[in-house]
């Protein structure tokens, strides 16, 4: 079978995109490229699905340039075309796990009790674990998201640049984020880069395979 | 400019991947696939650049099935063609800081003093962190690799499953990952689903999006 994607196009782009320094703010991504990334966020995998997130688009100029304030000025909150901040759930109770097995027994036609194995394993995860811990669990899986929109942003030919130089608090106060039980953890700002952003140019800084990746 | 990879490519690819619950243990991965993939971990982002991390692709078989048990003896551990466990440094020192330093340096033909404001805000940054934070903030970048990993593989029509189920301690035993500074954290299995596994089948259970992802 042929790849869907060729390696060759998989990592010429992952070799194009950069953490973006400067964009052109003349360009705005099309809804056509825009909404794909939605739902490749909302398509992220999580632990047992839990989905312990929310992504928060924001458009609003004016927010924008109050959480630019929030993040040290840089100038990709308010230059880019979108912005995404990643949030996850302070903690993860039953709650939660009731709802995922509601939706998934409603998706699969099946009764919720089918499923009461698996609600059991959900529970006595949450129960081993601190609030802290269940903060902590929540946030790696909201990284995971990142990780998806980076690659999926750079395989449509969009430029981001993920950002973790955020005020945390003031974020959450902005956008009333803990009244729905969520922090803010980082941004993307996604886009087009400026003709003349110099980061474009830089060599991409990694380590050479053998210190980061080793053969059992 | 049309995109590298279509949106119609990219969620056609992000639907049809699903945690593989079975694989064909008869088909490998062949190496102009993997070597892709191994690729696409190195060049995952992180903040400040400083992939504090190590990915350790397991091959041997006696090593797989000792981890096995130590995965609650879920199959995909040997029956994958592959196994990639996911480890992070448990924290980050002013040494780390300086590798990076010189590697850049080297990378980019410049000395490295002319890094020094670079150096002194990553040297900042773990100051203002405890040894738990650190780990913590290590442990969120390596799952940046974790969606990069699923995304990619899922582009090259792979099949993959994350892995959370696995006993830390042993891991880290098994693997002599204390030794090197590093703990496991979650491990991923690619290859090729088997024609019966029955999960492949199940309607993917996500959120509708408007519970999962806000605009403002």
């Amino acid at each position: 079978m042929n790849s869907p994607v060729s390696p060759q196009t998989l990592l010429a782009q992952l070799h194009w995109r950069y953490a973006t320094k400067k964009f052109d703010t003349t360009r705005k991504i099309p809804a056509d490229l825009w909404s794909p990334l939605e739902e490749a966020l909302v398509l992220t995998p999580s632990s047992y699905g839990l989905q312990p997130w929310k992504f928060v688009v924001v458009t609003d100029a004016a927010l924008r340039q109050q959480l630019k304030g929030a993040s040290w000025n840089q100038a990709q909150i308010t230059d880019a075309s979108h912005l995404v901040v990643f949030t996850a759930k302070k903690t993860t109770t039953p709650a939660d796990v009731n709802h995922l097995i509601q939706t998934t027994a409603q998706m699969r036609g099946i009764p919720p009790a089918a499923l009461d194995q698996y609600k059991n394993m959900m529970l006595g995860s949450i129960r081993a674990q601190s609030a802290d811990q269940l903060g902590n669990w929540n946030s790696r899986q909201a990284y995971i998201a990142l990780g998806v929109l980076l690659t999926s942003a750079a395989l449509l030919g969009l430029d981001a640049c993920p950002m973790e130089g955020i005020s945390v608090p003031d974020y959450n106060q902005i956008l009333r984020l803990d009244a729905e039980g969520l922090t803010a953890l980082c941004v993307a700002t996604v886009g087009y880069r400026a003709a003349d952003d110099k980061y474009a140019e830089g060599a991409k800084v990694r380590y050479p395979a053998h210190e980061v990746l080793a053969h059992r």
